[in-house]
């Protein structure tokens, strides 16, 4: 990248700051610190503020392993939500993406990631042990496994499976198939494959 | 925008803070504060300081109006610069776009904007007066108007023009031709009608 010639230190700093965000250029960063710089401070103090608060005060559900403010997140301590069932997911950001379909009334695992060799991640770097001692502890029937239909997916699917396997609980994972809208021609092999052998009865 | 389910709400205030940023949208605001919830706290308070510390202690050269951390900015004061070439530019942003050619050795003269009666910003809320004040002075020989090439800038350009007519000075305004590597074909009439009129003679 070409050299850019800033007149203050301060800028530089706050722009080298920004660029190191993942997926922001020098230029998007160069434009945001101006940005910031035509703001009242007090909106600034704010930006700065919410960030610092969040780092230091967001907390992981002692149950879930779910982001929340308190020791219990608030789905873990919702009297109406369905107990019985715990979908087990890769990430935080999978818990908000199955929340807004608002199709789940059940509770959820969060593994902090995949078993993945390749990046060194391990089942001892994720919570699957603390799965297996909340399915132990009794109370839930099923299990969902919702994480990316991905090789480091099924193969943490299935080290998660075969440690279940001494519980009488039933273990399910979500659809694979066709997505909606999507055109069948351009559909992959292995989707449109999978799709097929888990056809459904019509009507259903 | 379907309604995000947060289950922190520290989490959901630095998204809305970051939300507030131009050209940066929810999913991107998430994902920037899931990065950050994943950093070390001190680089997100280094993050945070930078923009607080940038937005408290930036200033306003008093000769020039370009950012600075002094009194003076550092091309001001630089005593190899060319102090008798003043090159009027909108804002920062264009310092720093000049200043990246290595072409220019003189000083510079930021406006803070073009005059725009459709924005409300009349030749008042510019710093054209401060730019007179400067010619007064004497020592400047030629004065370099560099604005966009818009209504707007014409019409600044046109002002600043007739103010500094009292003067005996040479007021020159930066080239207006076709793009290097541009279409000749793609270019607009405008442009193209007054690349025809400015010919220069070949070989220069």
């Amino acid at each position: 990248m070409m050299q850019t010639h800033y007149s203050s230190q301060l800028l530089e700093r706050a722009v080298t700051e920004i660029n190191r965000l993942p997926g922001i250029g020098s230029k998007t960063a160069l434009r945001l610190a101006l940005h910031l710089l035509r703001q009242d401070e007090v909106k600034v103090e704010a930006l700065a503020d919410s960030l610092v608060a969040m780092r230091q005060g967001v907390r992981y559900c002692r149950v879930c392993h779910n982001i929340c403010d308190e020791e219990c997140c608030e789905i873990c301590s919702n009297p109406t939500r369905d107990s019985h069932m715990v979908c087990v997911v890769e990430d935080v950001q999978d818990v908000m993406a199955i929340e807004n379909t608002m199709q789940y009334r059940g509770l959820y695992h969060v593994l902090g990631g995949v078993i993945s060799p390749m990046d060194g991640i391990g089942p001892s770097d994720l919570q699957i042990e603390s799965l297996v001692e909340r399915i132990r502890k009794g109370g839930v029937e099923e299990v969902i496994l919702a994480l990316s239909p991905t090789m480091e997916g099924d193969t943490t699917n299935y080290y998660i499976y075969r440690k279940l396997e001494e519980f009488d609980i039933k273990v399910t994972v979500i659809a694979r198939g066709i997505a909606q809208n999507d055109e069948l021609q351009y559909t992959d092999e292995v989707t449109l494959g999978r799709a097929l052998a888990g056809r459904v009865p019509f009507g259903k």
